[in-house]
């Protein structure tokens, strides 16, 4: 019998209604495929956030100044983010990945433990003026992100929540998502870190003249979905946002279920799609953060998030609290008694006698 | 200064953008008021799932013979239902609570470990003829719930789950909530462990007769509705939501944080908040269940429950899913670091003049 119809079997004999567990039994089924098991587990769930600083970020489209994305870097190698008090609640570890923070005080983090990656470059360019990254600089991050998985993997990692912390990565999702699902700025930009309504009008003025300035006159990218993907990466992009495409692509070829946050991660999640579509097997979507702009990038890649708390702080920690639901859904499939071993009765025929008297 | 003020300006120093943990911000600050702490915490969570049998069962109401109510039972106290395999998974403790099961060939589990409660009687009447149960019994069952909370909080929980078990349970909901929302009782009949259309019709017509049978001709109740919501739980009511009611009204006195499952815990939270409305504050509402009916009773207690993934199998299973949020708000509360110890810079003022250039 195929993999599948096994464990549809085995969900469907376990003891309860059929379905009565909705989507945990759609997740329990999706572990079980990417693990090929008829009891798929989640061991050690790990979380891994990319930080990187913007260029763009000087163009004034943040409520925080660029400093604190090294700053944070710092709060979560001390452990007082956010993300690594949810990593602690929930028993996964936590590794932070400099995908090119911009830090020249960074001396105070630099030596903590729980630092890993090779940073591209000192942040990007400003990509109102000009590209954000070279295109070897685009190929390292993605190559990058492809290594952390490989490196969590070595280290046990069964299930990747992923995360992100950069000033001004809302700006370049936010173009990325308007360039590559062709909508209007407007519709994808959303407050980030809390700017307020000038700072917003401001904000989506950039992203419309950023875009303007990169659009090809000829269209040939346009044939090519993947080659489109590449292109607006390396114009508006973020080294963060291609070293979690590049992860996601490796979290494919490796089967590895990778759990995305909000809108910067699910916006690499669409360039990944692009790139390759079938890596979205190993995606489970977390959260619908409160951005704007996240829901777009959902609808388009038909994802359903399991949870809905209002958030938007980025850094995963969205991710980091699905990793439980994924656990026990795995859990589900794997330790639950069927009706014949556990002396229940099945449920009464639908054309029983009993259901017709009145 | 007020605990509440002070709760509120930890979190709002803590290093991210104000209001951007969404939900767990609002669940922190009520944990940190429950426990009266500014470093609130969960430690040991609990499971308790009430089991009771249903005289109305008999009428053909559920898709399950009533069997599986004793059956169901002893697949608990074996760890195979999937309420077990929730609580080993978020790693919170399980009480199984008889409050009148009616199981003649129980002797398999009666001695199993794990089994608590003292049965009020071997299930209730069915509504349909007469009263579902007598005054005194539902006094016993209301004074069990209470039992309940005080043995855990003795064993050290510091938030309690809390499921049930009965075949023939959403029946007597519905007629609860028909009655005491004073609603049709098409609009709160759902298919509950899943009858097919010919069944929910004669669920409703049930129902619907049951609730005229019973409703006083003088109505000295409408006055009073506290006394409506012991007439209806006496009436229509069931052991298990009996219990239930006691539990919630009990953890109040104690300030014990409760997780409340789907339409059938809730419908004790609506009967519990009528004998008391204050009840509420301790009162997480944990999911969103696909049993209709269980939408209107939220709206009517004003409750956003925290997940929504289609469950509807009811055994506490959304409650327990629920226990690691709660966990992590708590931590939020606590362990966040704030901008100034984190050497974090705190957001860009609106009126500085780099928001203000284009």
């Amino acid at each position: 019998m195929p993999l599948r119809n096994a464990l549809l079997q085995r969900i469907h004999q376990q003891t309860k209604p059929p379905g009565s567990l909705g989507r945990l039994e759609e997740i329990g089924l999706r572990l079980g495929l990417l693990q090929a098991s008829l009891t798929p587990a989640i061991r050690k769930p790990g979380v891994s956030v990319f930080a990187a600083s913007h260029g763009i970020a000087a163009e004034g489209v943040s409520a925080y100044p660029c400093a604190v994305t090294g700053e944070m870097v710092g709060n979560f190698l001390r452990g007082g983010a956010a993300v690594c008090v949810l990593a602690r609640s929930v028993g996964a570890s936590l590794r932070i990945v400099d995908a090119g923070v911009d830090a020249p005080d960074d001396a105070a983090w630099r030596a903590l433990p729980g630092l890993y990656g090779s940073p591209v470059a000192r942040g990007t360019s400003s990509f109102l003026r000009g590209p954000a990254m070279r295109s070897e600089q685009c190929a390292a991050a993605l190559k990058m992100g492809a290594s952390e998985v490989n490196a969590t993997i070595q280290e046990g990692t069964d299930a990747l929540a992923l995360g992100e912390m950069g000033i001004g990565n809302t700006t370049s999702a936010a173009a990325l998502c308007a360039a590559l699902l062709d909508v209007d700025p407007a519709a994808v930009t959303g407050r980030g870190t809390g700017v307020d309504d000038a700072g917003l009008r401001h904000k989506q003025t950039v992203i419309t003249e950023s875009i303007a300035r990169h659009r090809p006159q000829s269209p040939p990218i346009k044939t090519h979905a993947a080659s489109a993907a590449r292109y607006w990466l390396e114009r508006v992009g973020g080294f963060e946002i291609a070293a979690l495409t590049g992860c996601i692509l490796a979290a494919h070829r490796a089967r590895l279920p990778v759990v995305i946050d909000g809108f910067i991660v699910s916006t690499a999640a669409l360039i990944a799609s692009r790139m390759d579509p079938e890596c979205l097997e190993v995606c489970f979507f977390a959260h619908r953060s409160a951005e704007s702009g996240h829901g777009i990038v959902l609808e388009h890649l038909q994802a359903s998030p399991l949870l809905s708390l209002g958030m938007r702080l980025g850094e995963g920690s969205g991710a980091v609290l699905a990793l439980p639901l994924l656990q026990a859904a795995a859990r589900l499939v794997s330790e639950m008694a069927n009706f014949a071993s556990a002396g229940v009765s099945t449920a009464v025929p639908v054309d029983n006698p009993v259901m017709l008297q009145v």
